[in-house]
């Protein structure tokens, strides 16, 4: 039985957590920490949690927390963790940072990116890029775990295998990606309230998403060059969920033609026929978010396009899941050697 | 480690019973009856148990599935079982019905309300109406279980101490209750299409909807004598959740006083306070379907009107889970000597 | 052609106000008063207005407005009216004002109510509450019209003409109503947010809700005598609508039988069998709030139900229009003599 | 005052063209076509119109009716037009078809993507392809008009001046739409319930979309070449709004530079400046489907990427308006000369 510490605990994946983290069989939550709630019951701020936690929120002391815990997620804002960590705190315990600020190995682009400056750029190298199904070994080692983006994950998982066996032609490859509302956080803003997302649909950040930087560094270590993309996101009317559909010139044989379904797939297959929680689907069934609702399931297929010679590959996931709570758990017990899918036997809930 | 049998288990209840049963470690499901989907695999009904379950759909052939299995669960339609069951099934194994067919114990109220027929009364004596808070006892030593309808869960369970306590006048009560649209079932007819259910809101069945007969029977016994209600339902635009407000006249005291805050909390703790999936929540913090979405839970409060000397009780629930697939696992778990939380310790998903 | 000007023109019900005002044939705005948005301009705030309406927002400074147009629709939180009405104001120009503060008589409930101080009482008399079917010929002759709520136009509407004939039993009337949630505004509140309000349903304000005592004032008029109710008010996850749902103890006839279902009809048809924007649907057909969406129309419908002697009375309308901004045009037209009906032949929009 | 009648009068786009013709000055419906409820009222499959329309639905006799009015609504499923259409109903009455069968010049295309032979080719050549924006002058002399599908008109308005004037690369275009659930119309189908689709996202039709040559060989006129796509559409849980998200690859300038925000800008000016129903919207306005909820409004803007060279364009239309009955109505405006924007001042409704 280990400790765990969050902070952050009243965001929406922080919150995730918890549920995730009750149903766990080796871990203790030992400290909510919420700066926003310090004092309050948190059970109070999440009332599902009414009699399942019935703690006070703490505040983001980490290291105070480091010397209690054996792990710390921080659900925090871009910078916070960067601000805050030191060599004493990683002596102590580890950490899963579920926001961006170790995902990005090249400082100056995180820095253009987010637009702030990177305040520990001395742990950016050490930091293990949390995308389990791809880094699984390099996490089991590591002190300090980048979790990835709700969308990079997506994003990334859905198109991993052609990219790294290079079927793919990676200049022509277009992300565009559609997410629940709990993605924006639970901030109060004009933009997220019910009547501006209910029964309404837009792209936003065109061009210039933060995730971009972070999956073009990662199919670029696929594909072993650097790799541009386009990707575009969108706001959904529904709480949880991720579709990405992603678009790529297949490589051609050398008789000109292309790839068969089966080849593809076998790749697909190379790559997670045994992985727990990607689930690659059968022939024409396409990915729908709700079948992955409240799960660490990615579901993944593809499409190929006799006539355009493209692909189109397709990828769902809860983006509080496997997005980010339920992966920042994976990587957990990668971290200290339990099961991998300790926790996280949580099938889809329908409808 | 006993083995269970799903009539009925591509319903949307069926599922649920299906993702409760999986997180299960007493039971098995060895048989997934689906009349509309035979030799069909079940994941291919339902995508979200793709590489959960592996077997296809079976008939409905209660005889041969009582010889293989230690209880079935019946989540079919009215008349089903009544139609099928015999004394030879009923010695060989135990069950769930979550259909209305033994719920009610006068036939003629059945029979009028239903407007069919009831094929086997001879059962109806011993079956055990199988709202566990009230007929835990009653329920362990049970071969038959009438599951109760989701609407009558919540209705009852949240007027049920203030009845059994004469604290309200029984014939004042009211029961207002919104549904969201999984209780409508998984066919497919116009008024439950998207863009008929979306942005709206209506009643239905205004005055004769087939739980108010039951509601009242339950709370009849509670309070010693007939009672006879108002209850209306409502479609809600959201997949799942029952939200009952109810309305009482409260009895006075002799000095002409309602009673206060404090008394009538001390009522619902007598009987829940320590009922693990009755929440009775701190003052003035009114229920939410979406804070036990999920969940086992049934989260209950009121509110005195010191104007009209009414009080106004409100439950919420998750129709499919405490309202049908969740209730009946707490039954099969009473009946085979489970803990009865065992599968249940589902914490509620927000958002 | 008159000119008009709105105060709190960037709320939902000011938006409304401009949607409808733009197929008026008599009117031109002249004046976008929104504090928040000074100099910005107005279809920035509302996209759905570009290319539709250049305006800028203006400050909400009435005695210059005054002088400016022939009417101001005050779409203002509660006591700004009130705090900066003057004689000379009214001297100039009509006044629609759809918050609550000259809906009340006796300043002592609305101050009760509303938790605030009423800064011109002076002016309460003179107010004539603007619900058009029942006030209409004085509505014709008045400065100022206090515009009604949008819950209550609903549940004073769908009980009115039962308890204007003595046909209920005022002392049961309760009044369960759920609403879309554009009637909680356009603040940035948390409880407001998608996630917060999607998959949800909830009760608030229970007991509470300032809407109670202005139904029971225009439904003691009708009854003439003091009417006490509850009023028990829902959040449901869809943008607009209000569905009322009211229940009441028939008044019995001598002989003891209740009135009929054609008795009662004959009464709805007597109020409302020629006022265009109240429509009382066929036997057995139960008001939804899609039906009326986007028009000026309350839907209405009955059922009596024999067991317990009570009638459930149901109405629904879309609370932006017949319950806030149509109504307030509606009005407009009463006191300047147009069609009743301009700029309201608005078809609803299904789906 | 022109005479008009509509054969699917109770689809959701034959009801949406009831709602605007209701409000349209120079035509009265005198023929509501229904064969799934000949001789029910229409207000009672529709009761959104209940007391606005009484007439009760009629069967689909085009002879007939073609001798009655003068202009014809085919809101049919495909095949149903091309199956009875003749010379002597043409030369009585004007056609306006809302349906896919004289959309696609080229008759093997039509018959390939729809998998169903066309019983009337011959009228094929005449009918003129009812993108008002771009075929205005044809639209006016013609008798038999090809009503643009929902995906396409959102599609090709979206890229249409940018491929006309040679901007960018038609080899590289696609197109990623999203669409609420009334274009999957009104029948009673599994995948379209409401549990079905509320809180879920997925693509369907991948690589194989009816719409997809329609839109291309629209494109290619344009082009003046041939125009191959990749067209993915996806189901959103909301009632109405398409959104086409758009990439391609812009047409470097001699000296390698790309085309400027202005330059792009100016061209979406040249050929929609003057266009009262497409708004090009300011920089950095994403378009929202919201904002054009029950207009006939299409809403456009763009972005370009540096970074990889290409352009992304954006549109959103309401399905039902815009991008079908409003548009129809539109052509009908065309055909007799009325104002164009008749019956179609619809001002958005939001929220």
């Amino acid at each position: 039985m280990i400790k765990a510490g969050i902070i952050g605990a009243t965001g929406y994946a922080g919150n995730e957590l918890v549920r995730i983290l009750m149903g766990h069989k080796e871990v203790e939550i030992k400290w909510y920490g919420s700066r926003s709630y310090i004092d309050k019951k948190y059970a109070e701020v999440y009332q599902n949690m009414f009699e399942i936690v019935d703690d006070v929120c703490m505040d983001d002391n980490m290291e105070e927390l480091a010397s209690q815990v054996d792990v710390i997620f921080t659900a925090t804002p871009q910078g916070f963790l960067a601000g805050v960590l030191t060599e004493e705190i990683l002596k102590k315990t580890k950490i899963v940072d579920l926001s961006a600020d170790y995902r990005i190995k090249d400082v100056a682009v995180y820095e253009k990116w987010y637009g702030i400056e990177h305040k520990s750029p001395q742990f950016i190298e050490e930091a293990v890029y949390g995308l389990c199904e791809v880094n699984r070994e390099k996490i089991k080692g590591a002190r300090l775990i980048a979790n990835p983006g709700c969308y990079t994950t997506c994003s990334i998982l859905t198109a991993y295998p052609l990219v790294k066996e290079g079927l793919i032609d990676t200049s022509t490859l277009i992300v565009d990606a559609k997410s629940g509302t709990s993605g924006a956080g639970r901030g109060a803003k004009l933009p997220n309230l019910f009547c501006e997302v209910n029964e309404n649909m837009k792209a936003y950040g065109v061009t210039s998403h933060r995730h971009t930087p972070e999956i073009e560094e990662q199919l670029g270590y696929a594909a072993g060059k650097e790799v541009m993309i386009n990707f575009t996101p969108h706001l959904v009317p529904m709480n949880r969920g991720i579709l990405a559909t992603e678009y790529a010139a297949l490589i051609r044989k050398e008789d000109g033609s292309l790839p068969t379904y089966e080849e593809i797939k076998a790749v697909y297959d190379k790559y997670y026929g045994k992985e727990k929680f990607v689930r690659v689907l059968e022939k024409d069934v396409q990915p729908e978010t709700k079948w992955v609702e409240g799960s660490n399931y990615v579901d993944i297929n593809f499409k190929i396009d006799e006539r355009t010679g493209r692909i189109v590959m397709m990828g769902a996931l809860d983006n509080l899941v496997k997005g980010a709570a339920g992966q920042a758990v994976q990587n957990m017990n990668l971290l200290f050697g339990f099961d991998e899918a300790e926790g996280l036997n949580l099938v889809p809930m329908f409808p």
